[in-house]
Formats: structure tokens, C-alpha cells, sequence
């Protein structure tokens, strides 16, 4: 991983790609790469959809090798649904076969010429080629990737954009193919294909054939390293026996019982029929119809939280839909129909949309009236003409702050305009200071305080209670950073938070593979680094204090069953990044 | 104008009304008054349409009295449309009759209940009175008016909202209805119908009848003041002649003529068919057909700048547009059909929509390929889809910046989401400034830069070159200020400005009034105050310098005949508000 992929889209001629080596940016891998590339080379204040941005996509500092379960791949860019930086990260299997080729970055960028023309990236080991191809224009993901099938084999990465992302939508994805190459991995949130959409790259068909995988410095240390971090996972409760049971839906009862489920647009806590659309009833039915419940997203994955949902006759649907994705489709708009949320998810993952951004957008317009709250073939007509780009479509695909103020509502659950995911932050207020605080808008993931407010992993502190949470907040948020630089899955976090030695474990795998002493310490400042950069490039682009808040409705509007409002101090969420 | 009126819609039982003293909000007028109000009761990082914003409506200090040309109504509250604060000022009889009734702000506040009941608000001698009435409900403001007419004669003046303002568009105005009763005078920018229509009340009524004009402290300085006053307008070339004859449309000609008419979404600063919508060919019609192309909005009017438009038969089409409507319709759509022109004035008047930031909508709408540039059955298509709510008018309402996010397009002339008026600020440096840097987003009624740079008015500043700019901006916006506060039209300022002896007669006749002994240095103070109160609250607001600019592409792309950039510099803007 010592070579840089640039590809200049406003080259005379067609976009024209050149590799140079990693120079400056040696050693970064990840989140680290992505934010550290675009606060060196995008102008805070361009527009995400202008000439001036630019799309880096780079595989984890440890994708591409045998440590497990680092497939993680990132993309970063300025977002065109928050306006500040953004890297939003993918499973699948891009981020290996990227790393295997040896490329630290591929970076889209330049100003793409007048006209619809659409272009696909090959990469292999021969190099990198460019082909106009505008037969692939307005195809779904799932259609793209049969049509990549015919023409590279099946044993192919692809990298690609739905519709969604080539009408430039502020929820857009980038698509990332798995094991079995169907496009169910995405980098989902904040917008990412719309900025890919913009330089009209289409796809990147990744090809590691002829690649080895990556060779540690130190074999045996690396070795012993990984063979400790595997049985850490394995023996820890979520990533051991949770996750790979059920998959990530497992919270679906879980935060339903702490009231913290939000519900029918952030209205209520709980949702009354929950058990229809938990990860026990999903992974039931999955069972009994033939699906797969558990299953790796990528190869050398040791958790196995993904699976296969299949229809009554056995036909595949779609991927397990996540956590994530059944609750915003589900209880959040009311809808308790695991097939039409199965049909949804599809239609988010074939046409590129964020699921989160997806269902609650859906929510925003039910709340409008668009259509009523539980209407679930409403929604699935609201996902397809978001795909299709009607007028509603152009609304709901523009996010879930863009479709209230469409609709003049103040009710749109959102922060620095990205749409929070299942977790009420006034019921779960650790995981509402993430939410607030982060660069990247709404984001669960930036910092889950969720596993230590309510799964009690890395200790306990109240989700009721406003004390603590800035603390736990900013030290998650440090420590992601860090994660998302490696390329391992955020999800080793369970076992690492609560098992000092998976940690250790973790690190030597890093300073195995690279002959380096990265200490604690060293995350620490690591994590530290990449957020200074990234509040730094948001500074300048306009974000300020007023913009780390949730909106104000959630201060003042009380939520069942626990009626408590959000209400950590201004004071704490500004001292989040006093590092 | 002693009185606040306060209007709690979330009151129990419905909307009550309660008179106040007007206490520490003595000697304020107009947006003095309307920002102090704001500033002092809404907390900033409120949601515009939830239930802490506030809508301020408050007549010039002048306003009521026989002070000619004095009859502007200023709305203030925070803007759906820009997220700072909002003064938007309106002709029209709405400010006179409040003066006269003796109120000198009417405050509607607190929270809508649930449900789409609607209320009228009737204020008379006799008081309030505030009655439900769901049957106005999606009245077009013209149908509205005739409703009125029909339980309250033909002498009162309503203050309304049309369909816009009632599905809560950040493109929705208030209008004000002039001496003939048709709203065609509106408080149009930054949304404020939308706040208005998030209180849940669609007009008020007001009945000035038996009460009389508002008397000066001192008569006879004060008929002299005003005599100096009204001789000083009709001297001066703009107020005296060009305005009168051809109202403010005069200006097509002379901003083509500069190379600064924004041209097909702002790309050229021609249009080739200007002779065809100047405001000469517009009068020519006018007079032609047996409209009128000089007329008052108000009594006491001493520039009588605006007209009526009738059809080939001689029947009512609309007030005569302004150059700024004409404009946004006509050269930056590629339409140059003054019927069609004139039809879209109507419907935005009725639908209460704001015409710049309209026609700036169609205009994005046909860069995204909604429709051709110069289509204009299609854009009349567009504002009454707008008016009426339909998904593709839920977009155009929402702004020109909403739209170019929902089709994912760089190119929205737009500063904190406020679409920019009929100049362009690359070959009109000196408005660009106001654009950038007025806390009211792109406004070129902010600080009138164009005086300056093109019609010569209070010295010249070469519109092309950077220097220079920012200090003219700066002058143009404290005066600015100050003249949104007594109430007299903006358009006295080139006499004022040109003129010292009708300065200091306007200063003599609001000393005469009040018996004070105001100075320039007043004025200038009074200015400054107002500017620093509203920096305040959009600061905390949370816009900051990146908010004080143009997009990017303004000093990317260079716009012909000229071929220049805006290439103020960024220190100069950030100069602006070091009083």
C-alpha cells in the first residue's frame, strides 16, 4: 500500500488516471487517509459538488491482510448532505482487494466535463484503464454488477453508484460488492456517491487477481497477534454470540425495552410491535425460509454479523437488513412488515440510498402527510420514487432536513442536516452527545456510546441521566477515529472496550504487520489527530458551537415511556474535543 | 403609537390578544424595532416555523403621520429561509393605518395547537377581535381579499398570507394590500408568510377608520421639514423623473447597458432581449393599453413608483412588476414575454410568493432541465405548481438553494440561502459585498450599492474594480438601517444622498415629529445599533465568517461581457462591520 491512484476527471481527452507514491501521506490508512487528504487538498468552503472537492477512497491500514475482521473500507469528501468533512466507511470486500493492489488511495477529482458522459474504473494488476460507458447510466447497483459480472468474472470488486448518487442526491451511497459480489455494502452516510456522481465515475471494478495477500514484517509475532485478537472476539458476549446470531438487529428489543427506540418519528420510545422486526424474529424466519443468519460480509471475518433474507419461496431479497435499517424503515414509520422493510432495503442498497437517511426521511414525510405512519406500501412507492428521481423523489433523496423544510416542518430529526440513527438521544444521552458533537452530522457510529449507556460494555453510565456522557462521548469518539484508520470493523469494539487483552491483541496485529511499539497512548493521539483535522476543516467551512446541537425540539418535547428530554449543558458538549 | 399588540396563539381557548405599553421598546420603529424584538425574545437557535420564533410587524417611527413617502411596513422574526435574522419591509397601507391605531408592534408568539384551524385578526378603534375561521383556508391572497372586502368594506388594509405562507415555504411572503385594496405589496423575502402561517393566522384586518392622522410635536416645523422634504424628491432625477415615469423596471436597460444583468441563472451579464421587458417598453404598454405607469402604493407618496398592468382589453393583471420581478422572470429565465412576466407577478402576488427568489427558483429549475430557459408556459407551470403544493412546487417553495440541493446542482446564486437580486455582483462589486455580508442573506435592498456603481448616486465607485467596495457597502448598509427604521420609502435615499438639504429636511421632519434633535451622527449611530443587535443574533445564530460570502463558483467563473470574477477579498468582507 505505497501508491497513490489519482484519477483527474477534467483531463483533456477523458478522465485520466496517474499513480504517484504515498509520499506525504505514508502510514496513514482509513479515516486517517481520507481526512487527512481532504483537509490537505479540498477547500473548506468549495461546494461538495463542485470542481474543488474530491472523493478518497482507502482501505484500512490492516485491509488486505490476514488480521481479521479488517475489511473496513473509507471514503471521505466534504459532504453534500452536511456540509462538513465527511468519511463514512464500508464492509465488503473493496477494502482487500484495494490493499492487496497495493494502493493507499484511489482520489476522484478535477472537474468533470459538460455533458452526461459516464465512465468505469478498472483496476487490476496491470493497471488502471478508463472506459466511457454510457450504457451503465441509470442502472441500479444490482443490474451495474451483473453487467460488471459478464464482463470481469465474478471474482471482482465493485465500487459503484445508483442512480441516487449520478442525480448528485444529498443521500447517496457508494457501493461496495460482498463475497457473494451483490452491492449489499455501502458507505452510506452524508452523501458520497452524489460527490462520486459529480466527477462521472460510475463504478470502480476492483481485480485482485494475481495479488497476494499483504505480508506482515513480522510473521510469527503477527500470527500469535491475530490468533489472540480472533479468540477475544469469540469469546466476548456481542461479537462472540450476539452478533453472529442475530446480527446487529439483536438491539431491536434490546433498546426497546430502555425506551430508547424512537418511534413514529422520534415521537415515542418504544414500539409496540417490535417483536415482529427484531433481530430473533428476523433471524427465525431467515432460518426457517432457508436465508442464512449468519454469515461474513467479507472473507477473514470473525464476527459474522451479516446474513442472507430470503422471501417465502427462498428467493434471495436482500442482505440481513441491519439494526439500522429495520428500524428506520420500521418502527420509526410505524411499520412492523419484516418483508416490505427486506423490500426496502434492497431498493435503498440496488438504487444507492442510505438506509438511515432513507427511513427517516420516510418518517419526516409521513409526519407531512405525505403518506400515514404504517403505511408500508406507501414507503416501498416512496424508496422507489426517490430512485427514480420524480419530483417527491428529489425531495426525499435530498435527506430528511431538506424534506421538512420542504414541508415546513420543524420535526426533522437531524444534526449539521444528517439524519440520527435508532437511538433516541433523550433516552440514550451519551450516544445525543455523539450525535451533537461529531464531525460527521448524526452518527451513531462516531461514537457508540450506546454500548456503554445501555449493553454495559466498557462500564456503565446512566443513558438516563445527563452526567458522564461528554466524557464517554469524547473518549469513543477518540478511540473510533483511531479504529476507522485501521480498517478493522468498528464491532471489535465490544470486546476490545471490555478485554484489555483483545486490545493488546489488536495493536501487536498493527505493530506486527508494520514493525512498529504503537502503544495505547499512541491511539489515543492517533484518534486525537484525525478529529482535530476534521473539527478543523469543519471550522472553516462555517461550524461553529451553535451547529454541535441537536435541534431544540428534543430539549423541549418529552419522550415515552421514561418522558425525559434531552438535557446535557451547552457548557459539556463544547468541552467534547477540549482534549 | 404608544401600544404593543400581542397576539399568544397558543393560548388556551385559541389565539388571545393582549395590549401592552410599549415600554423598553419606546422610540423604536420598523426594523429598529423588529430586530430589537427578535433580538431580545427569541433565542437563536430556535427553529424558524416551531414555536419560540416570534413574527414582528411594526410600522416606521414615521408611519401614521403626513411625512411624505413614510408608509413602510417592517416584518422581523428569525427566516425559514436563511436561519438568521429577518427584516423584510413592504408598502402598501399597512403602516399607516397601525400608526394611526396607535400600535407601534403587533407580536404574534408561542405554540400553534394541533390541528389546521386558521384565524383572522381584526384590529380596529374599537380593539381586537380574533375569530376562526377555516373557511380562508388556502385562500390565494387575491380571493382572500375579496372575502374581506365583502364583511369589511373597502377601507381596510389586510395583512395576509397566501397558500405559500399556509403550507409554511421558506419562499412565502406577507402581503400588504395598497390604496386600490390588492395585495400587491408584500414583506417578501427570508419567508416570514411562513411564520405567519406556522402561527396559524391567515390575515389581519386592520380598520383605521375613525382615527386620524398621527399629529407632530411641532406643526409648523414639521409642514416646513416635509415641504423641503417632497421638493427635494421631485428635484432629484431618479425620484423625480425616472421612477415616477417608468418605476423601478428603468433599470433593465441601464444594468444591460453595465454588463450586470444576471443572464440565464447568472451565467451572462446581458440579455438580448431586454428592449423587450424595459421598464420604457413596460410603461409604453401600460399607457397604451390603459393601465397606469405612475401611481402611488400609499397616500402621501411623493415618487409614485409603481403602476398597474392590464391585458391587451384593458383588464387588471397586476401592479406594475418591479425591475427586480421583471428581472427574475424575464433576462435570468431567457424570458422576455412582459405578458407572461406580468401573469407570474400576479401569481406570486396571490399565492403570496416571493418574486426574486421565484424567479431565481425557475431559473435553478431550468439549469437542472426542469424545463428550457425561456420557456415561459413552463415557468408560469412552475409558480403555480408552487402556489398549489405539489411535489415539484414543495421544492420551488422551498428557495432557489433547496432546489439546487434537490437536483444536485452547484450553481444557486444564493447567500445564506437567500437567492440574489437582479444584480450580479461580479461586474456590480460594491452589492456583491451587501450580498455577502448583510445579516438578511442576499439582499440588495440592504445596502444599495447599485446607487453607486452605476447610477452615480452619492459619488461613484467603479463597479468593476475590488477596491473601494467594502467601504461603500458598509455606509450604504448603516444608512440603510437607520431608513428601515423611521419608515420612509428606501427609495428616498438617492435623493437623500445626493442631496444634503434633503437629508437634513428628512432629519428635520422626524425631529418635528418626536420634538427631538437628531443629528446625522444620530442616524449613522441608529444604523450601526440595529446592524450590531443583528450580527449578534445570527453569531449566535451560528453564522460566522464562511457565512459572510458568495458561492464559489462567483469567483471561479467569470461572467461576459466583462469577464470578471468577484475578487473583493475576503479581509475587506470581514471589514464590513468594523464600525
Amino acid at each position: 500500500m505505497d501508491t497513490i491512484l489519482r484519477i483527474d476527471v477534467g483531463a483533456k481527452g477523458g478522465p485520466k488516471a496517474v499513480t504517484q507514491p504515498v509520499g506525504p501521506y505514508a502510514g496513514l490508512g482509513g479515516r486517517a487517509m481520507t481526512s487527512t487528504v481532504v483537509c490537505t487538498e479540498v477547500p473548506p468552503d468549495c461546494h461538495p459538488l463542485g470542481p474543488e472537492n474530491k472523493l478518497v477512497i482507502a482501505p484500512g491500514l490492516m485491509s488486505g491482510s490476514a488480521a481479521s475482521t479488517s475489511g473496513r473500507l473509507s471514503v471521505g469528501c466534504k459532504s453534500p448532505l452536511t456540509g462538513g468533512i465527511k468519511e463514512a466507511n464500508s464492509g465488503g470486500t473493496g477494502a482487500q482487494a484495494l490493499g492487496r493492489l497495493g494502493y493507499a488511495a484511489v482520489i476522484l477529482e478535477g472537474e468533470r466535463p459538460k455533458g452526461d458522459d459516464w465512465y468505469k474504473v478498472v483496476i487490476s494488476k496491470d493497471g488502471v484503464s478508463i472506459v466511457k460507458d454510457n450504457s451503465l447510466r441509470m442502472l441500479p447497483n444490482y443490474d451495474l454488477v451483473e453487467r460488471i459480472k459478464a464482463e470481469h468474472g465474478d471474482q471482482v470488486t465493485v465500487i459503484s453508484i445508483g442512480t441516487a448518487g449520478e442525480m448528485r442526491m444529498a443521500n447517496s451511497t457508494i457501493a461496495v460488492t460482498d463475497v457473494e459480489m451483490r452491492p449489499t455494502r455501502h458507505a452510506g452516510r452524508g452523501g458520497v456517491g452524489a460527490v462520486m456522481g459529480s466527477k462521472g465515475i460510475k463504478c470502480i471494478v476492483v481485480d485482485p487477481e494475481g495479488t497476494t495477500i499483504r505480508h506482515p514484517a513480522n510473521p510469527e509475532a503477527f500470527k500469535a497477534a491475530n490468533k489472540a485478537f480472533v479468540e477475544g472476539l469469540k469469546r466476548h458476549g456481542v461479537t462472540g454470540q450476539g452478533l453472529p446470531a442475530y446480527g446487529t438487529n439483536v438491539l431491536t428489543n434490546i433498546l426497546c425495552e430502555a425506551g430508547g427506540y424512537p418511534t413514529y418519528n422520534f415521537k415515542e420510545g418504544r414500539f409496540p410491535d417490535a417483536d415482529k422486526i427484531s433481530g430473533e424474529t428476523q433471524a427465525q424466519i431467515e432460518i426457517a425460509r432457508g436465508g442464512l443468519a449468519t454469515h461474513g460480509c467479507h472473507r477473514g471475518c470473525a464476527i459474522q454479523c451479516s446474513g442472507t433474507f430470503v422471501d417465502k419461496d427462498g428467493n434471495f431479497v436482500t442482505k440481513q437488513p441491519e439494526y439500522e435499517t429495520v428500524w428506520a424503515h420500521g418502527g420509526n414509520c410505524g411499520i412492523s412488515d419484516l418483508d416490505a422493510i427486506a423490500r426496502m432495503d434492497f431498493l435503498d442498497d440496488t438504487y444507492g440510498l442510505d438506509t438511515i437517511e432513507m427511513g427517516v426521511t420516510i418518517g419526516v414525510a409521513m409526519e407531512a402527510g405525505v403518506i400515514p405512519f404504517g403505511d408500508a406500501a406507501g414507503a416501498i412507492r416512496l424508496v422507489q420514487e426517490t430512485g427514480q428521481g420524480t419530483p417527491l423523489g428529489r425531495i426525499l433523496g435530498a435527506g430528511a432536513a431538506a424534506t421538512a423544510k420542504c414541508y415546513g416542518l420543524e420535526r426533522a430529526p437531524v444534526v449539521k442536516n444528517q439524519a440520527m440513527p435508532a437511538y433516541d438521544p433523550r433516552a440514550v444521552k451519551g450516544i445525543g452527545v455523539t450525535y451533537a458533537t461529531t464531525p460527521m452530522g448524526a452518527d451513531h457510529t462516531a461514537g457508540y456510546a450506546v454500548a456503554t449507556n445501555i449493553l454495559k460494555v466498557g462500564g456503565f453510565v446512566d443513558p438516563l441521566q445527563p452526567g458522564g456522557q461528554a466524557e464517554l462521548s469524547r473518549n469513543l469518539q477518540v478511540a473510533t477515529a483511531a479504529l476507522d484508520a485501521t480498517g478493522f470493523c468498528l464491532f471489535v469494539a465490544f470486546a476490545i472496550l471490555d478485554q484489555a487483552d483483545t486490545f493488546q491483541a489488536m495493536v501487536d496485529t498493527i505493530n506486527a504487520m508494520y514493525n512498529l511499539s504503537m502503544t495505547a497512548d499512541d491511539v489515543v493521539a492517533l484518534g486525537q489527530d484525525i478529529l482535530t483535522k476534521e473539527r478543523a476543516f469543519n471550522t472553516k467551512a462555517g461550524f461553529g458551537p451553535a451547529q454541535d446541537r441537536l435541534p431544540r425540539y428534543f430539549s423541549r418535547e418529552s419522550l415515552p415511556p421514561h418522558n425525559v428530554v434531552f438535557d446535557v449543558p451547552e457548557k459539556e458538549l463544547d468541552s467534547v474535543f477540549a482534549f
